[in-house]
Formats: structure tokens, C-alpha cells, sequence
């Protein structure tokens, strides 16, 4: 029989910590005894449990500590952490520490290091001089990184849960058509407010059923009174919105007669031949062929914007970044300062969005589709919120409750 | 071999009659001869075919001529319909002729009779003194009702397409979220407005998520407004609102507040139990319990409702109708006159007044289910409209565009 | 400053009972003292908590008692219910308790009784001699029935998660359509098996695509071989299935051949004629006309079941029962005793279903539609069990589990 | 009042050539007039038609033309196709004719050259020494390339639709999850045999609940034994079947046990890393690592595949084609020789490979999602098949029908 002390400390009750480490105990054939436990007596007092857990043997102990570990149990006698350098350029060691999008700190040489831009699926690495510790891609690992191995000295910070709740919180346990929605938007607006007061940025990540619905002007004029600040889309939305400022249609039918144009279906193919001829969106602008839309604004208020190539893809536009690794790594360098997420009617490009998220972003998504909602909200934190609803509805009552003129 | 000769008039190529015809022919195998063949030469003049039927044996020779009835062909010497009586109560002979939802004749006595009430999956029974032909359910057939069997003298009229096109039709092809909708509502808005000018009713077929999602004040808006003539819907949709009208929430959600009210999932069995008390809605409106809301709305402009009950419920509230087969009668009789039906996020109750229109009423269909449009729409008619959206931003649209103040 | 002391003892925080107290008292606006708390050293031994609730005032004190009530948690010197009579047939007092799908008990003359046949949105009745509680409908109650009001003495109890986890349980967190299921499918036929054993019954509810995917061979199966006891469903289940027995099709489709038949759109309505004809499925099957099929097994077999009208049904057959209230009274008449209830391609009859099963019923939920699936497995209950995947699919491989012969 | 002389034929009844003809004259504002019309007697026969266009003006009677020989018109005296030089690499010319996915033929120096590689979305090139014709991607075309411009000279040939029914086309013509879907299966068996025999392609799309639902080893098998010539797939295809290969569990979850792995939501990532280290699938499966599965399979029987790209992958695989223009390049090239195409729980890449197919390709979709499998199968031909199932059930009753051995 082996067994081990563990302790931890905080709102381990209501943020479900215990019952969790009881749990995974239990689950993996272990058994725990608790030798000490303080619950805070008043709420905003912390809680302090120390268990002697126990197993059959060593292997199954180690393996039960590594998962207690993840939701932030101290082994007693911390270790340090473990490296290893890369065996080659784009290769981790074997054991490297796969990350989640938590907060994470690592010990090394006596004392804690907070991992910098926490990502799923990556490893840690960790540089001496200065020191510091930093999420690294399987694409982006270079040969000789030293590269944090096994789950020793590893430590991640799971949110807890905000004791007070507001409105935004209650809302978002569940994704439904059937709430009253206006009020939850109204929320919405409130954050963008006061993220842009405090200088945070505003990243929406949108598809082109934006452009089909009619919804553009409403996202243009969010880009022209300064709530986004970064956008990230795919070449159908660039597209769409581009054949909508060059021949007033989207995917064809006219947007402010809800008609078809004869032979439309071209137009978003002769607008893609129209941009490349001028060789790009700006050149375009500035030659006076395109006037209007999201793109214009984004270009003529400068914010960043990726878009990522996909293969189903026609043209593409000359801005399309055509290497999905490198899309990646655009995406990623625009993160840092991102305090609000909007994702509107787009699977591909939020999913890619999200893995990239930490989990400390607030995060609001946006698609008709139900089954979308939930997947992309589904990133272990109470920082969501989904809506089911069309894009055109939500972006039309958004622009009411900033009271912008469109 | 045995032959026929049959002929044809109307719109038939444009139509697409003339291709069905010979696609029936072919498939049932069969084969055809053009014997005289005259197209309209401008677009106001029908055209006209007659063609010989010919088969290896008599008996698929009938069943061609069957099937090609229904399309509308006439066999040259036409036979009369061949009646018989029913065996019993709520039984129609073997051989009964099945309806369709189309304009149906049948020829008695020599002459041709407009079937009244054309309903799907009914049979035909023929009144002598004074002559007329209806439908009639097969739960409401009577012993020895004379009822019309085999396909001879029964003709059918397909609704021709319209040469002319407006938007209404062209939209209505296809059912998508990622269409301009707005533009879509300005036309089922001015469709509203010409049925109500023209003395036409407009059913309303609704359910519960019209309250849940805050739309409720909308739709209260168009029947003070006169704009609903029938209301179809279920204990939900009666349940919910009046929950609101006395607790202001629905589902137990603040719908003012967007925020849940504690205990609230108990309101909609609390404000069933109130209206129990009363007796009655109009009981409780008249001692000032339900002061707003849908059903104060279609009780105070006396319109005609039916509340039809189903196994999910709860309660139920005295008004609705329990027995299924009672309530499809009550709806059966509301339906004449009906020029305009709009069905609102409601499966059951939608499906079944789909299965007692007649093809030839216009019908717009919202849910935010895409898969729900497309099944109700899918009636064999040039006459439906489907909109993906969710149904608050619907009718707030429209109120919008009749422009209501709410 | 309003306070009051409570209790509560049990697996509290595996459970996660007292992080749901925490949360109750702290987003109603209340506050509390931990004044005992002994946790459980071994996984065998209980918790106990002794907690001081405080609040602003006792209106507020009052609300949040209440809600701890519901999970669980006893006001030390616990008060009695009390009781008033029902004011007329079919209406509650105004304030009577509301139940939950839980087991409940109430506190009458110094003791407490388990109140019978839990069903959620129903009130408690009393009788005294014998002393019984039961959960009475809003439409079963009768003038001077005694029905617990308010919340004191009344106790719920909610299942405690079992601390051990097959695979059933681990399975069950989550709706996919991308898991590997026959797994699961293999579970539930051991399941089956172990309920049949035992004595206690399975509980079919099923839609018409039973039929329609060509699966009704194999629910046949499974009734021959006395693995369901009761059979839940409506017009069209039993229709297409007789349509099936009577002219080998199914809407009109050659289950064998997958191709149409001609006119096969009428045989839905020709086989509700002929059995209306005979006056009964048994009469049908008793002059031989209906040889085979889902209908055909129970009737031989003689299982109960409940065919519930609706208002989309056409015909209907003799055997439905149209009252919407008297079917779900059929339906609840055969509930007691049920082990494990299976829900297959059936909205409509699995949340009537639902809700009048108690909470501790087994359920295993099949539909193509993940929505579904996620609508019908919240119950807040750990007894649950979704698959997304066709019907057809789900009954063959749950036949070959069971090592039947099709 | 402009007019013009038309003549069309062909089966152009049965085609629903003629009546396009009609709507199309009649929706743009034009008319026309039956200059001689004769009808095909029997079934064999070709009808033929003449027709005078008329117009208001030269421009619309031009617009009306355009649109008219894009269903197959022949304006009488028929002009040579007009070509430009493009004015850039990767620009058309301004008034380039669009491409659609139908076989069409250009006019040029008084003979009619059919255009090889038909591709929606493209331009024509025309090459003069030796003569022919190809459709050239937007990214593809160089400077000085000779552009077919504007519509006249154009034709192209609509699939006429076969005469005879095979249960194939019946089924194809609605998507449901509602038919008896094993007639279905075993047809596409039968003409995956026949393609086989005539020594045609078969290319395969998938997507990973390939691998989750546990139907690898049914895929596996079609490629073992030579049913498929072509596998188009992604990262997360790929990596899942290699962490079945590796680690035996897929998304973490044991496919043979239906249990997650501890820490098994890190296979995928340790699996990119393991094959990134031996530097491709083929060296891991030589250095015995990799010794199952789908990806085996395919490399050991030397198939083609192209694994694309997309800004959602973790890692990528070292086979990964990342740049998406490139991507589409090598499927493309793929293409030509394919008989038969079967995409499964695929939506990008079935998208993308839906792009580049010829309409006269043979396609069956398989989703479990019914939007999805509709959308796919939107393709303005005859010659689709869409089943609403799961993945697994599909593959396992195709091997099932194929006679395989798993």
C-alpha cells in the first residue's frame, strides 16, 4: 500500500474542487482518508483540506496524483519541474506536459513561474535568461527547447466561480431559442461598453451568413464606432461583403430588395477577379470601387484582421493568409488583450478561435443552429454565453443597445 | 395491348403536367403516342395534347389512367363516379376513393359537382336532394353515406404556377437562415393587409415559444389590431402567457427582466390552478386576474380560438379541447374562408392544420428549426413561404412593418 | 436579522449537496456560519454540516428555508405539513405544494410518510385512515381532498450519485453521435437482461420511424421474446404498422424492395378503414387479416399499452384512446413497477412519458435528432441514458446483443 | 421591340427543358412566341422547338439569350466564342464567361470544342496549337492566357434525365431518416461492384467520427480490399485513426471498451508527435509503430489521398497539406477517372471536394445531420444519393453487403 499527503486550499466547496478530488480518487481505484479540514466559516473565507491519499501501489499512487494535480491539489513537498530539450525542430520530447487553457505555473529552480499566453494543446517551455515559461506549438518547437516533461511541478488555476451572479451568468448555464433574449444582449452591450472604457479589445470572429442576411451594416457600423478591434473571418465573408459594396448582392440576391440579379450567382467570383485586379481590398478602396461594408471600415479604421484560408474556398482574395499554420499564428499574435470574444454564425473560424483561447476570455457566441452553440461554449468555464438566435436579429438589437445609428 | 385515348388543356407545359404525364407513363410501364399536340402560341393561350395510353394488359392500363387523373387528364367518354354506401358508422366502403388537398370534381348524373372543403385523406360523399359532393372524415362518416369508390369521374385540379412571379414566390423556393429576411416580412405584411381589405381571415397557428421568447406582446399587438381573425394553438401557449399576465414570467423566467423568479418553475401550475378556480379565462379576465396578454387579447376581440389538448400537458386549463378527434372537428369549421395561415414555432399543432387546409390557401411558415419549415411547407403547392428565424424577431418585424405601436 | 439553524447529513459533498447549499443562501441574498462539520473519513462514512442561515428578514429567511428544503436539508425541530381541503373538483388550494419527480415524504401527526407514485407538477394528498400520501393531478383532485400546502414538513430526497461508475454512467454525461455505441448498446441489453430477470418491466415508447426504417421486425422481436412489458405510442406507430402487416408497406414504401408502391400514399388510411372495419386490431388479427408485425405481438402476447391520440392523427384506429387526460391516466396506471423505460424516435410520447415517471426510473433515450435526446435526458436525475443515432440501427444491434432470432 | 429566332431539341418535355425556357423568357420581362413545335410520338423520338424571342430592347433581349443558352438554346446562326488575353496571373479579364460544373462546348474558328475538366466557378482557356479548351482556376491563370469572354459561343449540356428508374434515382429524391435505408445501402454496394469492374474510381471523403464512432475498421476494410482508389480527409481524421493505431482509444476514449483513457484527451497530441518524430505515416508504419487502421491501409495498398489542411488542427500531421489553395490543386487532380464519389460526416471537405466534381459524377452522402447531407446533395443533377444515418451503421452494412471480411 502506497499513499501520499496532499493539501489544497480555497473555495475548494462551492467551486466544486472537493467532491471533484473525491471523485477521481475513487474513480481510479484509489482510496483517501482526510486527516484535516477547514471550511471557511463566512463566505468570502477560504477552505483548507488535507488527505492522505492512498493505492495499491506506486504506479496507480503517481498516476492519481498527476490528475489531482490538474485541478490544483499541492503534493506536500512539491517537486520541481522536469525538462527536457526537443529531439528536433517541430518535435516534443515524449513526455512533454500537454497543456490545457488554464492559468498554469511551473517551479522551477525553488520558485513559481506563470506560464505566459496559457493554449490547449501545447507544451511549456521554459528559457533561462530571463527567466520566463511560455506555451510553445507543436509547429513552433525548435530543437533544443527545453521542454517541461511528466506533471511534476506543474501547477494549473482553475476559475472558480464568482461567488455573486449576475444576469450574464445565470443565462448562460443553458443554450436555448426559447429565452427572452433582448435582455441577454442588452447584458452583451454593457460588457462591449466597458471593455472598450477600460481599453480592453473586442475580437469577433464572424461567418458570411452575416453578409447574406443583410446583417453587414449593423457589423460595419459596430467597426465604425470603434466596439471591434480585432476581426477574424474566412475569404466567403471578404467576399460576400465585397460583392454586396461592388454590385449590391450577396450570394446573388439584391440585399435591399430580397431579389435575385440575373446571372448573380457570378458575382462573387467577378468580384474576387475585381479585388485581384486592383491587388487588394485597400487598393480597391482607394481606387474608389468599393465604398462600402466591413471590410471597407475595417481597412479605413486600420484594425487587425485575419482572414484564413479554407479549402472550400473560391478566388481566393489576395488578403486570404492560404496556409492554415500560419493562419494560426496570425490569429494567436492578436490574442494578448482580448477581454471579449463575440463569434457570430462561423464553425470553422471559432472552433480555430477557441482552441487558441485561454479560458479566462469572456466568450459570446452567436449561430441559428443550436448544436454549434453549445460545442463551442463547451471549454470548461463559466465565462460563456450562447445564444441561439439569426445573426441579423442579434447584430440589428446589439447596434439598438449601443444606440448607434446605422 | 390494350389502348386509351386521353387528352389534356390547360397550362400544361409550364405547368410541368405534360412532362408528369408521360414520367407516369414510362414509370408505371407503359408507353404513349402524341396524336395531336397544339402549345399555346402566346403566354395567355393554353395549350393542348391528346394521346394514346397503351399497355400490355388491361389492368395496368387502369391503374395508368388512375394516376394520370389525378393530374388532370381526362379520358375522352368520361365515366361517372361510382358510389357506394358505407358499411357502418365510421367505416367508408373498400374501394373508396382517397382525397387529396387539391380542387376536386366528380361527375354525377351526368354533370360535374365541385367537391366542398377539399381535405387530404378523406373519402367523397354525394347528397342527392340537393345534389352536392364533400368531403367527409372517416370518423365522421355515417352508415349508408353514399361514398365515391374507384377513380372514375373524379378529376383534379392542380394549381396552375402563375405565370407572373413576385418575390413572395420566388423566396419561397427554398428554405435557408441565410436569407434577407426583412424584405421577405414587408411582403407577408402587405399580404396581411390585402386578405384583411378584402374581408379574407388569417389563422394564426402558434406555440409556447412565442411567450418564452417575449414575443407575446407582438402577437397580443396584431390580434388588438384586428390582424387575426383565428388562433389555433395548445395548453402551452395559453398556459405560458397567462402565467405571464398574473406572475410575469414564463417558464418562471422574468420575461421583463430576463432573470428566473424563485420557485418560478411552480407559475405555470399555479396560474393553471388560478384559471381552474375561476372556470374559465374570460372568468378570470372578468374578475381582473388576466388584465394583458394573448389570450385577454383573443378573448376581449371575441375571435375564434381552439386550445387542442395533447398528452404533454399539464393540468389541463379548462378551455382546451381533450378529446383530439373533437378538436380537429373544432378546427375542421374554422378553416372556410381562411385566405392566409402563418404558423409560428408549433410542430403538432401545425402539422395537424396542414392536414386540413385545402392546397389552395397561402401559407407562411417560422420556426427556428430549419428541418420543421421544410416539412410544413413541403404540401405540393406554389402558395407556402418558410423563414428560419427565431420568432420574437419575426413578429416584432412585423408588427413593425404594419406599423403597430406595441 | 433574521436566522435559523439546519442541518443536513448524508454523502454531501460528493453529491454535491452542500455547494448547492452555499449557492442557494448566497444568490438569494442570504448568508450562513459554519457551526459543525464533521466530513466523512473513510468513502463509507457520511458528512454532517450544521449551518446558520442568516437573512436580511423573514420573508426572505422563509424563501431561502424552502429552497434548502428541496435538497434535502432539515430545519432542526422540523414543523409538520400542514393541510387544507381542495375548493372544487380539479382545483388545488392556492397554496399547495408543487412536486418534483423526487422521493418525497411529509411530516403528519409526529411522523413521516413516504408519499406514493412521485410525479413532478402534482400536489400531495392525505388520507387518514389508513394513513397514506399520494401525489394527486391538478385533474384528478376532488372538493375536500386534504392537500399538503406550503413547504413545511415536507421532504425531498435526492439520489445520491453512486460512488462506484460503470460504463452506463460514464457514458451517459454527454449526448454525441460520435461515440462508439455499441458499447452502450451492449450495456442496455444487459441491462435488459437483468431487469427481466428481477421481475420488474421495460417500458417501450415509440414513434412511427420504428417502422418506417424498416425496424419493426425487430421490436416484434423483442416483444415475442418478452423483453417488453409495456408498450406507450400513438395512432401512427400502430397504423404504419398495420399498413405494414396489410399491404407490405410503409408510407407507401416496400419495406423489402425500398421502392413505392403505386398509390401507396392511401394505404396509411385503407388500413385504419379495414381494422375500423373488423372493430378492433384483435378482431383483425382474429380473422387472419393482420399476420404479422409490432401490433400483431402485442395483442399475442398480451403486454399493455397505451395508443394516445393527437391531433395530427388521421383516422383514427379504434384502439386509440383521444382523450388527452384519459390516456395520460392509462399511461400512469401502468407505471408502478417499472424498472427501465426506453424511448425510441418518439417526441412527443417520450415527454409525456417523462413526465410522469419518478426520478429513480432508468431511461434510455434513442433519436436520430441530438436535440431531442438532450431535451429528454433532463431530469435532473443520474439515471439517464442518450444515444444519437436511427432506430433502425439501435433495435438491430440491440437484437443481436440479446442473441435473439429476427 | 427586338426579337431573335430559337431552336432547341431534344427530350425536352420530359427534360423540363421547355418550361425553364417559358419561365425564364417570361421572368425577365420577355415573350415569345411557338413559331413550330414538334413533338416526339414515341418515347424514343426527340422533340424539337422553335421559337421567337421578343424583347423591349436590344440589351435585355441580349440578357434573355445569355441566360437561354445556358439551358441548351441554340440561337439560330450561332456566333463564335470571344476570347481576351488575361490582363494579370491569377485576373481574368473583366467579362470572362463563368464556368458551371456541366459539360459545355465553345465555338471557335467555325467548330465546337468541348471543354475538358468541368469545374464550377472557373474560366475557359483556350489553347490554339493543338486546339482545346479547359476550364483554368482564378489562381491558376497566367498573363496572357486566352479567356473566353461574354456568353456567345458558349454551350452547355444539361443531364437529361434517364427515362428509366432505378430504385437508385427514387430514393435520391428526398433526404430523410425516415426510409428503409438497407435497400439503399445494398444498391450503392452494387455500383461500388460495377465501378470496380469497369475499372472506374471510387474517392472517398470522410470525416473523423470515422474513427469516434468506432467504423475505421469497416473503412479500413474497404480500402484493404481495393473498393477505394482515393481518400480525401484532414488533420483530425488522420490523427485519430493513428491514436486508435497507437494508444487504441480515439478523442481519448477506448473504442474496444467504450471508457475514456486516463489522460487520454492527450493521445491525439502524442500521436502527432510520435509520427512528427519518425517523420512521416510511412516511416511510423515502417519502424512497426503504426501497424492498423485506415491510414495503414492506405498507405500499405499505395492509394492516393490528399490530407488538407485547416486553421481548426492541432499539430499538423507532417502529411498535411497546410496551404489550402495547394490543397485543392492536388484533389483536383485526383479527380479525373472518378466514377463514384462517397462522402461521410464530412461538411468542409465534402464542400470543397463538391467544388471541383463534374455534375455528371455519381455521388452518395452520408450524414447523421439531414442539413448537412441536403446541402451536399444541392448540386442541380440527378445523379445524388443522401442517407440520414450514422457513420458506423453505413459502413458496417456496406462491408455487410460487399461480403467482407472485417
Amino acid at each position: 500500500m502506497s499513499s501520499r499527503m496532499i493539501e489544497i486550499e480555497g473555495h475548494i466547496i462551492d467551486s466544486l474542487i472537493l467532491p471533484q478530488i473525491f471523485e477521481i480518487v475513487m474513480d481510479m481505484g484509489g482510496d483517501f482518508e482526510v486527516k484535516d479540514f477547514k471550511i471557511g466559516r463566512f463566505k468570502h473565507e477560504t477552505s483548507y483540506a488535507k488527505l492522505e491519499i492512498k493505492s495499491p501501489d506506486d504506479e496507480l499512487l503517481d498516476s492519481i496524483l498527476v490528475r489531482l494535480r490538474d485541478v490544483g491539489v499541492s503534493v506536500i513537498k512539491e517537486d520541481e519541474a522536469r525538462c527536457e530539450p526537443a529531439p528536433g525542430d517541430g518535435v516534443y520530447p515524449d513526455s512533454f506536459y500537454s497543456t490545457t487553457n488554464l492559468d498554469t505555473s511551473v517551479k522551477y529552480n525553488g520558485r513559481w513561474i506563470e506560464v505566459e499566453n496559457p493554449e490547449m494543446d501545447c507544451a511549456i517551455c521554459i528559457e533561462e535568461e530571463p527567466l520566463r515559461a511560455y506555451t510553445v506549438t507543436l509547429n513552433g518547437v525548435k530543437k533544443g527547447d527545453m521542454i517541461v516533461c511528466g506533471h511534476s511541478g506543474v501547477r494549473v488555476t482553475r476559475p472558480e466561480r464568482p461567488r455573486s451572479k449576475d444576469v450574464f451568468e445565470f443565462m448562460a448555464s443553458s443554450v436555448s431559442s426559447e429565452k427572452p433574449k433582448e435582455k441577454l444582449i442588452a447584458q452583451i452591450a454593457a460588457q462591449m461598453r466597458s471593455v472598450k472604457e477600460e481599453g480592453g479589445k473586442i475580437l469577433l470572429v464572424g461567418g458570411p451568413a452575416i453578409i447574406h442576411t443583410g446583417a453587414g451594416k449593423y457589423l460595419s457600423c459596430l467597426i465604425r464606432n470603434e466596439y471591434i478591434n480585432t476581426l477574424f473571418g474566412g475569404n466567403a465573408l471578404a467576399v460576400h461583403d465585397l460583392e454586396y459594396a461592388i454590385y449590391g448582392t450577396s450570394l446573388g440576391i439584391y440585399l435591399d430588395k430580397g431579389i435575385p440579379s440575373d446571372r448573380g450567382h457570378e458575382h462573387h467570383l467577378r468580384a474576387i477577379n475585381t479585388i485581384r485586379k486592383y491587388g487588394s481590398i485597400k487598393a480597391a478602396i482607394e481606387a474608389g470601387v468599393v465604398k462600402k461594408g466591413v471590410m471597407y471600415e475595417a481597412v479605413m479604421k486600420g484594425i487587425d484582421y485575419v482572414l484564413a484560408g479554407s479549402i472550400r474556398d473560391d478566388g481566393p482574395l489576395p488578403e486570404i493568409e492560404t496556409d492554415s499554420v500560419k493562419a494560426q499564428q496570425k490569429m494567436r499574435e492578436l490574442v494578448p488583450g482580448t477581454k471579449l470574444v463575440i463569434m457570430l454564425a462561423s464553425a470553422l473560424h471559432s472552433i480555430a478561435t477557441g482552441n487558441i483561447l485561454p479560458a479566462s476570455v469572456r466568450l459570446v457566441t452567436v449561430d441559428i443552429n443550436p448544436a454549434i452553440v453549445t460545442k463551442l461554449m463547451d471549454r470548461g468555464s463559466f465565462q460563456s454565453l450562447g445564444i441561439v438566435t439569426d445573426v441579423q436579429s442579434f447584430l440589428r438589437e446589439l447596434c439598438h443597445c449601443l444606440e448607434l445609428v446605422v
